[in-house]
């Protein structure tokens, strides 16, 4: 097919760096941001080659929209946006859960054209300053396609992520919303609890040590972002937090034992578990 | 004063690496370590000039003693070569807690020239593989003196730390191991935990993100090191322990609630912590 024309709403790190990575490939970004200031900059950047207005007129000239605002104002762009779809193959977003988008495109009766996407890429950093060329090079993105998507509504959401050097893997709403509940959600509010008590015991980050550093990184993420992300899967999160509780319990009462073979198991079983995924570097 | 000549008993991470600094340096290292590929391999790599033998007899020879071995078996080494000790101004050890240490020499009455060390630099990787030059150019080291610790025993174990590059922080054994138990254990522990969990649901590391990968690398420490650590500072780790489960208890019920304030504040609490230590980034 020709180069479609791509509506971007939302240019924060992820859909920031998804326009720039678009435009240098040659496609018409189409580009909206509640920040002026951050559309007149991705504008100069050459990401965005025609600002929308916040109607999203202009939107009617897009072959896809991608919808890349926090997850909790998802539905909401996309009921606005609804209107003037009327040249899209493919409408998109980039939240990290996907269940309550899934729900708003049955609503909203736009399945056919609907494939949620999440690259799992972010890291502490967020919003335009942190977004870049490359980000999607090597990462994985998720799709989940409605029941109802069409054929060329799913191949143009996988040829989008592909073209940007993402490997796809298709997964439904529900599948993918436990899955980050543990490998994502679990470690980004571990660290944000650990980040509010060690502020409140007196401690500051330069206290930490290099290993430390690592496992507080997270909480420097996005409040806005965080805080949407878990309330969107509260209580896939909540089973997850439930089950680390479990074992804090465990943990805590082999020490209060003095048990070190109980003790030792844990730090094993971790070991263990962090080698089953490489060459045990 | 001369180059002294400094013995190391353990060559892993901590005292493998320092053997090689002060090898290189030009002092005279005398090594022991209990698994003799390694020994060999330090002598092979020039880190240590003169292995010692198991009564460690030729460490009458040492300025300094550096006991560099697990926290649970320091107390042992100390005992077994106090007899030795007959030339040494400085007996010291690496260990990352401090109260045991300190009893042990008290009971054997070392004090005068003891001063404990906790070089704050080890990240997942351990053992002699992992050994390294120049690993404490920027560390901070930790002193914790006797109370009956010598001057010529506090200013050379100063300018031992100090000639690596490191930051001395001179603290008490009480106040050194109530920081660790919240800077360092805490996270350890943190990683750990999630990691098993994540293995037990059927994770495995590469279905981490970025950002998780960070805040579970310490899943893959060393559980011998680990599991000595945390249960010679038991009473300090529980007590950070029960702060988290209060955090995780906060956070669940606000997410229970779906109390959207409460769990921003979670997020934006973690994330002025976060920057209260470096410039924004």
């Amino acid at each position: 097919m020709a180069e479609p024309t791509v509506a971007v709403v939302g240019l924060g790190l992820i859909g920031g760096s998804l326009a720039r990575d678009l435009a240098a490939m040659g496609t018409r970004v189409l580009g909206f941001d509640r920040d002026p200031q951050v559309l007149r900059e991705a504008v100069a950047a050459g990401a965005v080659h025609r600002a929308l207005g916040a109607d999203f007129a202009e939107a009617a000239e897009a072959d896809a929209l991608v919808i890349a605002v926090p997850v909790s104002a998802a539905a909401e762009v996309l009921a606005a946006a609804r209107p003037r779809l009327v040249g899209a193959t493919l409408i998109t977003d980039v939240g990290s859960t996907k269940r309550r988008i899934a729900a708003a495109v049955e609503r909203l009766d736009l399945g056919g054209r609907f494939v949620g996407a999440h690259p799992f890429t972010g890291d502490h950093r967020s919003g335009w300053p942190a977004s870049r060329a490359g980000l999607f090079r090597g990462a994985r993105v998720f799709l989940c396609p409605s029941p109802a998507s069409t054929p060329d509504a799913r191949s143009l959401a996988c040829q989008l992520w592909q073209r940007l050097g993402a490997t796809v893997e298709i997964t439904t709403p529900e599948e993918h919303d436990r899955r980050m509940a543990y490998v994502s959600h679990l470690p980004q509010v571990t660290s944000s609890l650990m980040g509010v008590l060690l502020g409140r015991e007196g401690f500051r980050p330069t206290d930490l040590g290099p290993g430390g550093r690592d496992a507080l990184r997270l909480a420097g993420s996005s409040p806005d972002v965080w805080a949407a992300t878990v309330l969107e899967n509260a209580d896939r999160v909540d089973e997850a937090l439930a089950v680390l509780q479990e074992e804090l319990d465990g943990l805590r009462s082999a020490l209060g034992r003095r048990d070190v073979s109980g003790v030792s198991r844990v730090f094993a079983a971790a070991r263990a578990w962090a080698r089953s995924g490489d060459a045990g570097a």
